[in-house]
């Protein structure tokens, strides 16, 4: 596949701030006039939704860590074909809202499936069109938890609701995929006004496209 | 995972007899006492239809052949966690029909995603067990056709109605696959009487277990 847009995804615990983040260099980079879109898994795709119907499916308690995994590959497999891939053929730039790095971390590493396991059947969903960077929202699992508990709008999700244990798991895992992948990762010092890392980051994406 | 039981699965063209065979093994075996099922995927198994019936949607034209691999993939684990693994740790004879070889035949090969791709997936489902035995149904494709056609009560299938062109290359998809795991397969000449490939095979499946 040929593609000349900018595939960018943002990574990171609980509570880093990414999800605000991307939003604002969005709309920012949409008023500049640039060719932009968001997203995040499973992004209105209507395959990819029903797909996380059956993961999210209360009932579905006896559904397995590898079942689950593969039905993630699926619903982003389709997500790509369906949104990104063509977004990047036209030459845009993609913000994603969590990808490969989330599967490798999460699944891979802090629920034990394995990382080579879990990167093997996203190589089958991805092919050769991993991301071209990837921000790393840098923040300790345990002030993440706190802006999350302060943050009253917000609604928790089943892993906000995890151990901090699992937050801790989580970092681990971020700090084993950075160093595996050293040329696709930047990092972010989360731990700074939200505004102090929005200025960062939107010069770091400025300066990938005027490259 | 420690098994005592024995993996079988059953594997070959349309209209090779497969499942008639199979279904007549099994009763036999059952007659005789011996610890045994049948299945084939996604056999009932809740999740498992659930993922299949995302497939089968003739509404979801738009699936990509990666995301339907993944699919077939998820539905196969939750089978195999739920119903083959089970009956394989209490020591029973399980006889599947068809499973890995089908995928890697049909789409890997036939549908052309890449043999070694799809087996990537189906390692990861797999883990360490792979069957013990596959008996691969050797027919032509155009006698195997032409057994379908003089069979009024077969309800026919999307497969049957595929073109002879694509039913010879799962046939030489299963010429690469057998080539690529000699120890596992066992070829059974199927262009015999229905009477004589169920004594060929229920005299093979019993050398299995009486060694």
């Amino acid at each position: 596949m040929m593609t000349t847009g900018l595939f960018i995804t943002f990574e990171g615990g609980e509570g880093a701030g990414k999800t605000t983040i991307l939003n604002q260099v969005y709309e920012e980079l949409t008023a500049r006039g640039i060719e932009v879109i968001k997203t995040r898994e499973p992004g209105g795709i209507r395959i990819s939704e029903k797909i996380r119907e059956i993961i999210h499916d209360p009932l579905h308690l006896e559904m397995e860590e590898r079942t689950e995994a593969l039905l993630y590959a699926a619903a982003r497999r389709q997500h790509l074909v369906e949104k990104v891939f063509p977004a990047l053929e036209q030459g845009k730039i993609v913000l994603c809202d969590r990808f490969v790095d989330s599967s490798l971390v999460y699944q891979g590493y802090a629920r034990g499936i394995g990382v080579d396991e879990v990167y093997a059947i996203n190589q089958f969903v991805i092919e050769d069109c991993m991301p071209d960077t990837t921000f790393y929202f840098d923040i300790s699992p345990k002030k993440g938890l706190e802006r999350i508990s302060a943050n009253a709008d917000r609604e928790k999700n089943r892993l906000d609701l995890e151990t901090l244990e699992f937050h801790e798991k989580v970092y681990e895992g971020y700090q084993l995929i950075r160093s595996r992948f050293p040329e696709r990762f930047q990092t972010v010092d989360a731990d700074r006004s939200l505004e102090a890392v929005y200025q960062d980051v939107l010069e770091r994406i400025t300066a990938l496209f005027n490259k």
